[in-house]
């Protein structure tokens, strides 16, 4: 007879260890616990019944009780709570919650993947049965029989983050009035301000209501009230404003928990008991562009924990890397995907840094839905090592930013990255990717070969009048432009230099960055010493300001619009 | 005054580096010479002119000479074609192909980006006006022209590579009959002979008559005969069966020329003269994997050196990791993409390698558009350093080997995959992504932790009646299975192991691989000591047999194709 193995947990983290375990020992006795009713659903696949593109909630389980015994020889038990760790005596006391009985299971080696619970802030009408959270397959069904049932309208979505937007996009989709509420100034915490932005336009414009920078403060009949005082029509509410790692069980075993306040694990995901090991979302993780503990709930990293665990305990040599947090997410017509530190975060943990912005085509420009894609780079000052990067586009983006994880895990330069050859063909990229130009630029900033300003720099700029050369030609100029900019395009203003002063400094901008390069160079060329590139250009500037001026109703620093 | 710097050849090459000696050089003069009328066209968009998706064959030229001028004061000389290279003088010699007349032009600088040509064999019907080339816009104007004009109804296409793969595509989606005729037993030589069965399929799926294995020998009036004898209808001929760097240029003034016959250049362009650089199709380059000089008739690559050859010549520090190769083709339905060396070229160079092959779903199953992806990953034994990939399926395969790429030239190993963190949500891919699942199978492999057949191996093993068990479902079974298989379901053998003999070998399958990689390693835990995984299973072998079972007929190896 084999070892036994007991898992707390049947979802992501859980069921791969008993996969896992199954495969090294044929011989071993696997018992997985699971509190809900299922064990293996797509967890990220949730959100999506609510819209119907996964019309069968049945079809979110990805694997019975009955299939987990017959191929693997794994007992999944559902409805049963494991309540008590007696480490002393090596079991578990499990409560089946059909039965209301309590039982002990002994173990060789406890695996312990909890996951995390949605955050329920203790507010007025927070119990009522029309608030909602999201964590497994039962939630979603309630939610959709919920709102199907009672003719509903009004829905309020508390929290951007994953699971926020897209239950958010998917009611939509479903034709209901969609309000988003979030607490700080933006949706998507990976995402800085600038790129948030224009998920912040994609939301808006497909009609979801959006309200930053305010939270929940009561729910009524019929409505909710904001921490500002505003009222929101809301026959059901969701909420999605985070999640706390399932902790209780291993604090009353006296196993160590962590600063994060998630339960702490050696490089094998070993906690401070030799036989009790946990992963998943219940655990902290080392980040390694961070150096320090941090705590990440996604899918991926659970699945590799879970092998390096069960590896562990059958005597395979292990490694540990450490996390950086890479994700994605399918938002209407945009696809948004990043990896590493934003700009925020490399800020917050006081780093040096610097990044870039462009918006090149995702495709080669005359092919059939050639887009623009947002790409944000973020690397270390003065060694040019990539830290992260972000893009939204309707393309491919995921497949840049999977590069770029890729860089960073390897410790890539932006010279590592200029240098990197990767595919093409016009329909599917540009014979320059994105990512190659984004380290040209990043190096060149780095270099010092040129200077430039973000796009969050450009509303003072036009209100304190600044000199600023829109560099486009004449019609694009006509279609809408910075208020106080001149229009001297790339292709005559080697005829107009006389128009450019070299007492003061000179911005220059076009649609997206490329002419106006070559205008920075040039005058550089000549002698002019004070002349910036404006990073993101009209293009990134208009989807940085639009959402804002919508919220605030300020006076728009652009006299049209310009989304192409 | 600045220093005169002239280029031959304004396509990918030319083109990127007089732009980057502008940048760089306000005060330089810069003339590009293009034997052609057009400077900076697409050449990889030409193909789809044919189909109407680039509808305006004008589209295809990015820039023109006059925005060229206006823009970044570059002259552009169309129609010029540089007939001698003067180095005693430091001068060309061109030929005006409007007036006829030459001149001569002087230079500091010299940039050879001449392209490489389409190689017409020498063979009855060549010159034949129904006999074209593709190599630029010229070229797919008179093409279209040709066959719009004279009704014409059949058409062969010489050559399965890039060019002539994407040729006849769009022929065919122009509604033409249109046969490839390929010398080699596949097309498209980046991939394996077992992947490109999955382009064969889908070419054939399509409607292309596919002829492999055979050579164009007369081209006759209406019609083609092959080598074999083989007659087929055609009223016009593309021949698409490679290209030869043009050299003559460089020969001629005594430049090196390389083992590969292309021109010989230094790690920053340099030929062997000081004052003459030479970038793209024309020149070789070294192969960082194969560690020889090779050459590389890619885009992207032409950029890269366009842009190191201009920073040499303004003492701007530049480094030449070499090349792995790149590409990526939409073909169909499909997309297919590849980087670094295949397991042919890696046999070819006499390497030590070793791959896995596997097909796991592009995104989460339940997801709409969910579609198997097949992947083939090539790595070095017995060290795991990664060495190259192959993806096709409908999804976005192109992603993988960007990664894949990204490792290569990171010097990644199979150990370095498997940890990396990419981005997932289900509408872009799986937790477990594909680079992370094949790396873990290598690992697998290399580290002997269970033994595989390859998919060209199955044939033999149902024809000489080897122990095959189909550990899929009955229901799967009966929907096709291998002649000889005997249906031992993953949840079933552990009650029937006495039917599964351990005296002789016993291998195994399922759908695309899972369910097997359980049963092999169950039973080896067991005490099965000649247990084989059915790398690419049943998905794989139908996919690896049909074409060639429609071609040559023979006798299938499945009751029944299946490819889902």
């Amino acid at each position: 007879m084999g070892k036994k193995v007991l898992i707390v947990g049947g979802v992501a983290g859980g069921a791969s260890v008993a996969a896992r375990v199954r495969r090294l020992d044929e011989s071993a006795e696997i018992i997985m616990f699971e509190k809900g009713p299922h064990v293996s659903f797509s967890n990220c696949s949730l959100p999506y019944h609510l819209s119907g593109i996964v019309e069968d909630s049945e079809k979110l389980v990805l694997m019975s009780p009955d299939i987990f015994k017959s191929r693997y020889n794994i007992e999944a038990r559902v409805q049963q709570e494991v309540i008590q760790i007696n480490r002393d005596k090596k079991t578990i006391t499990v409560k089946d919650l059909i039965s209301d009985k309590t039982y002990e299971e002994g173990y060789d080696k406890l695996v312990l993947s909890p996951g995390a619970s949605p955050i329920r802030p203790n507010l007025e009408g927070i119990d009522n049965s029309n608030v909602f959270t999201v964590r497994n397959v039962v939630d979603i069904e309630n939610i959709n029989s919920y709102i199907k049932q009672k003719g509903m309208k009004d829905i309020a979505v508390i929290g951007g983050g994953f699971i926020g937007v897209e239950v958010a996009e998917n009611l939509k989709l479903a034709n209901y009035n969609v309000t988003l509420v979030e607490f700080a100034n933006q949706v998507m915490a990976p995402f800085d301000y600038d790129m948030a932005q224009i998920l912040h336009k994609e939301m808006v414009d497909h009609g979801v209501e959006l309200i930053l920078d305010d939270g929940l403060a009561k729910i009524s009949d019929g409505y909710i009230t904001t921490n500002s005082g505003r009222k929101i029509d809301a026959q059901a509410v969701v909420l999605a404003i985070g999640v706390r790692p399932e902790t209780n069980l291993a604090k009353e075993a006296g196993l160590e928990i962590g600063e994060t306040g998630a339960i702490k694990v050696d490089s094998n995901y070993l906690t401070s008991d030799r036989d009790i090991y946990a992963v998943g979302d219940a655990i902290e993780v080392y980040h390694r562009l961070l150096q320090k503990q941090t705590r990440l709930a996604l899918a991926g990293p659970a699945q590799k924990q879970a092998r390096v665990a069960a590896d562990h305990m059958h005597g395979i040599p292990t490694r540990n890397i450490g996390v950086i947090g890479s994700s994605s997410i399918h938002l209407f017509d945009l696809n948004a995907a990043s990896t590493g530190l934003n700009a925020r975060t490399a800020e917050q943990a006081g780093m040096m840094y610097d990044y870039v912005y462009l918006m090149p085509g995702d495709k080669v420009g005359l092919m059939p839905d050639s887009n623009p894609m947002h790409f944000k780079l973020v690397y270390e000052y003065p060694t040019g090592r990539i830290l992260g990067a972000q893009a939204i586009g309707k393309g491919n983006v995921d497949k840049r930013i999977d590069v770029i994880a890729t860089m960073i895990t390897m410790n890539g330069t932006l010279e590592d990255l200029k240098d990197l050859e990767l595919t093409y063909s016009p329909m599917l990229g540009t014979a320059k990717d994105v990512v190659n130009h984004a380290a040209l630029v990043g190096l060149n900033l780095l270099k010092g070969r040129y200077k430039e300003v973000k796009v969050s720099q450009v509303r003072e700029l036009v209100e304190s009048n600044a000199f600023i050369i829109d560099a486009r030609e004449q019609g694009e100029y006509n279609t809408g432009h910075f208020k106080n900019a001149v229009n001297i395009p790339l292709s005559e203003f080697r005829q107009r230099l006389d128009e450019i002063p070299k007492d003061q400094p000179v911005y220059i901008h076009c649609r997206s960055g490329q002419r106006s390069y070559n205008m920075v160079m040039a005058l550089q060329n000549l002698g002019y010493e004070n002349v910036y590139n404006i990073s993101g250009s009209y293009l990134g500037v208009n989807l940085y300001e639009y959402f804002n001026d919508l919220v605030t109703g300020r006076e728009r620093i652009v006299t049209e619009y310009n989304f192409k």
